[in-house]
């Protein structure tokens, strides 16, 4: 039995050809997990994302922040040498990750259907943009084409504003979240001894899971949403609101909620007018309660408003910049900034481990971002060492 | 051995007391990979959610497009005949799942200290606003309350525009995607023998690990990220683009595809500006950049655009609404809508599994979300049924 303290991925070892954003996220969040990664680039250049700024003393952050804690090694995967390396590396590894377009891994002789063959305990984790079926399967795409393809974009912004992107690549990041969970449920199933499958993950499909209510209202009752600036489509009052100074978010997502916050804002009439007695009430004279409301909360400030709401329990925050809520003491609470020494960037900074398991500590023995090929040797010697018979690993039951 | 055809999670059994959406929507994922989902709810009204439109015939399709394929038992936890059946089911289940406050579950007399100590290979998912610890641990959140907080919505809209919401609730999805993330990490450490864990996910938390390099680029550089409309920070051309008769999206995120981009536009020009030869000169030149694009741009419609581009292999789509979305061959070719029948709704049509696995079919079966108590029959039917003795059960390794 192992410790339980050991991280629930430990033992387990990913061989990471992916690049750029979805596939480097899903191993970074295996790697919080407690996997090892082992990043094979392209010889010079490495992964693309390495090119993409900001820049910290000439180092890429946008990289960094996503490969920190993984081993890089440098493959031509045209050349017979590194081919036969990397055909040790999938013969040691658990899983392996990659995210080319459907069929580059064929032309490359490494198809899902070639590798199961050879390696029939191998898991294959795949993210592209539109998935290995389909019409659009071949067509390349970036976060931007399914976050304007998947409909996300057709409900972010204001009323009047032209097309809105969400502020971060939730078209890659939610892709990179669907891979881990298929691998992870692609782990218990082959140690319930049900084998190893290939997980298929398109962007495009990761949208529409991420649509909510909006998906059904259309198909069941031709309701297509609207960009609706800072409300939330069906409740009231649950949006961004004017204070003296700035902003506030109040969300009061139900009866007993608006009440408190009505009492809090020393505003009974709220309760006694009939427009708001319930919450489709409320969501339909929205524009209404809102005036109401920041008639009072524009004469006070943020904090001060923030400081009543929270005593009064009414769910409430401000509207942080990411300077501000990288300051904020619940996120130094929870672990949620760790930082690196990095021989180049000095002391890179970049968000802590969400995922909080009770007895396990976060890891702590982080390593800078690799360099392209940083790692050559350790896993060359790795690769040495290992059994040549992977069936012999103990990590998975033979039922 | 089980069925090479299985899906992941059969024959896990997953007690979910969560409600509303980052719970019921980690349940749904966990439900999609194969799990049994036993959802209690309070008597009478049950899930919160039951009440948020849009509804159809009266039925919520918000509720409805979480909690297809659960069954459901409604259980008064404060009456000793209904906290029975509470201790018989978290006998049997291999999860139990919640969303309350912290230190609800506690009051109640179920939380992880009590629970682990009675059933010692029971794991734990807890999803709150911010976790089990910290200065706000007490404090309610709702999805508003956190995008706010947590930084992606000083990041999301137009330069000049109020505060903007991400178009679905990013808080809570993100919260459950992590989540099952959390739970398919500690199954994966129970079959190695390494016993049970609660996993405790904070909304919050899991908003810090959506910023990219937003984090790093404040903490290494100072550099606070602003909203950028339809703009990806770091690349262009990466961007929703006018035409003669709407939008397209056009993202060319290297030079060789800038490079086929400008032959396809007939644009040899683009080529030839000094302002444009790398990434980091194209994002410096944006304005003048989109500007030079647009004149070509308008001239022709957004579907004669996307099949030139498409061809000549830019990655390229428009800005669909849900209804243009819902009706994409590739979203039908992937299975990604699927049809429920529901003896209220009629078709009940919600989002499919986008988690597609090699030889494992996604699942059919599927059942009507349930009315509030609407399986209490068979529920009880199966708890008379069950082992005494869940350590008899067959699915984890103890090494």
């Amino acid at each position: 039995m192992k410790d339980t303290e050991s991280p629930p991925l430990e033992g387990i070892t990913i061989l990471d050809l992916s690049r750029v954003l979805a596939g480097p996220y899903c191993t970074m969040i295996l790697s919080q997990l407690g996997a090892k990664v082992i990043k094979v680039e392209m010889p010079g250049t490495g992964d693309d994302s390495r090119a993409f700024g900001p820049f910290s003393n000439g180092k890429s952050l946008y990289f960094s922040s996503l490969n920190y804690d993984k081993q890089s090694i440098a493959l031509n995967l045209k050349q017979p040498a590194d081919r036969e390396i990397l055909e040790g590396l999938l013969n040691l590894a658990d899983v392996v990750v990659e995210n080319f377009r459907p069929g580059t891994m064929e032309k490359l002789g490494f198809g899902w259907e070639t590798l199961h063959a050879k390696y029939p305990n191998l898991i294959y984790g795949a993210a592209s943009g539109f998935g290995d079926s389909g019409p659009y399967s071949k067509r390349a795409a970036y976060d931007m084409v399914v976050q304007g393809m998947g409909g996300i974009m057709s409900m972010t912004g204001q009323p009047d504003s032209p097309p809105t992107r969400v502020g971060v690549s939730i078209g890659d990041l939610a892709a990179g979240l669907y891979l881990a969970i298929g691998i992870l449920g692609a782990l218990h199933k082959r140690s319930q001894g049900g084998g190893a499958v290939k997980v298929d993950i398109a962007m495009l499909d990761c949208q529409l899971a991420l649509l909510e209510d909006a998906l059904p209202a259309y198909l069941c009752l031709g309701e297509i949403a609207q960009p609706q600036g800072s409300r939330h489509p069906e409740i009231a009052p649950f949006q961004v609101y004017t204070t003296s100074d700035g902003f506030i978010v109040i969300a009061a997502g139900n009866d007993h909620l608006f009440s408190l916050m009505a009492t809090a804002l020393k505003r009974p009439d709220l309760l006694e007018n009939h427009d708001y007695t319930t919450n489709a009430l409320r969501r339909a004279h929205v524009d209404q309660l809102e005036g109401d409301m920041e008639r009072t909360l524009r004469k006070r400030t943020t904090k001060d408003w923030l400081d009543l709401l929270n005593t009064a329990g009414v769910p409430c925050g401000p509207v942080n910049s990411v300077a501000d809520v990288a300051k904020d003491p619940q996120i130094a609470a929870r672990n949620m900034i760790v930082s690196i020494p990095d021989p180049v960037i000095g002391n890179l900074q970049v968000a802590g481990n969400p995922i909080k398991l009770s007895g396990v500590p976060d890891r702590t023995d982080h390593r800078a971002p690799p360099n392209v090929d940083g790692d050559r040797a350790a896993i060359l010697s790795l690769l040495r060492e290992a059994k040549p018979d992977r069936s012999a690993k103990g990590n998975y039951v033979h039922a």
